[in-house]
């Protein structure tokens, strides 16, 4: 088992300026497979098991190409450890309180 | 005058395996600098002025090194566009409402 | 199936300044995935069948941390395309012929 | 002066499935601009002086708007090091010798 904190950003090509539709339906792809997601201005946070969290990603690339998008380009962060477990919400924290602190 | 949403995610090398004192230090940067900006799990949002946001991405580098890391290695997504202004707020609106609805 | 052409950058964190050992040892598995590579100075060109090439950067990220690297941060970029095949060589010459001719 | 070795990748959106004539002209401005580059099948190393380097991506944005793409988004990976110089040649051999030998 490797636990994956990831981030996620799709951008379909050949259909137009507007992709948010496309990447709504990458936000159910994503939360039926039971991930925990976050979406921000220019992507999605995603935190699970390496194999959920890829099967989910290869999902989004079929569904949006299912849509009617010829060709999709994609980007994709994703960190793993070993020292010890860590979520998103630990990642946030601990820029944070060091970034109020001065610290 | 070019204005741009960005994604960025600094990952200082050689400083060992905790860096989020260096990437709170580039929090402070971009919140001197004026900039819009959100924190997420995999790096940090900024919305601003193509100048001003490479201006402090770029201080970053030189404050994260001043603070001891010998190497850095960065990354970035940034859009603009030319059609109509879009905000870092809007563009998350724009995914939520079509993913609730399911259109 | 779903061809992806991919880009990966592996940075392992927490082992010290030099990480080419490391970013090695990932070519390697690469190539003994069977997999078609192109190394340049910021990462690696894939191409392959999805599963093969998600399967080899999974075994990159398990390979690293039996390296001795407690953390790792990787980024990738990856296109599939549905209207056409595509190979990594036909990318870089379609761009090229039209840069040398300025079309 | 800070030099930095880069990996860009640049898709205009909204101008239908074929982007390498925008891809094209982005090599122009970069050879343009005496900066040291390599195209590669996900992208474009570059090597220069940070100023350079960033005033360049700059006009890739502009040029391709100009021919007529409303929207843009853009990836970079962005290295910078203090502890001494390196040069896209130089990152490939350091990689490239320790895959050969598996050390």
């Amino acid at each position: 088992m490797m636990r994956v904190i990831a981030d996620f950003c799709l951008v379909p090509i050949g259909i137009g300026v507007s992709v948010s539709r496309e990447v709504a339906a990458c936000e159910r792809v994503l939360a039926e497979a039971g991930l925990k997601t976050n979406l921000h201005a220019y992507g999605t946070n995603i935190e699970g098991e390496w194999d959920d969290v890829f099967a989910a990603i290869k999902r989004c690339h079929e569904v949006v190409h299912a849509m009617g998008a010829p060709r999709i380009s994609s980007t994709l962060r994703f960190g793993t450890r070993t020292d010890r477990p860590q979520t998103m919400e630990e990642k946030i924290r601990s820029v944070s309180e060091k970034a109020d602190t001065g610290s």
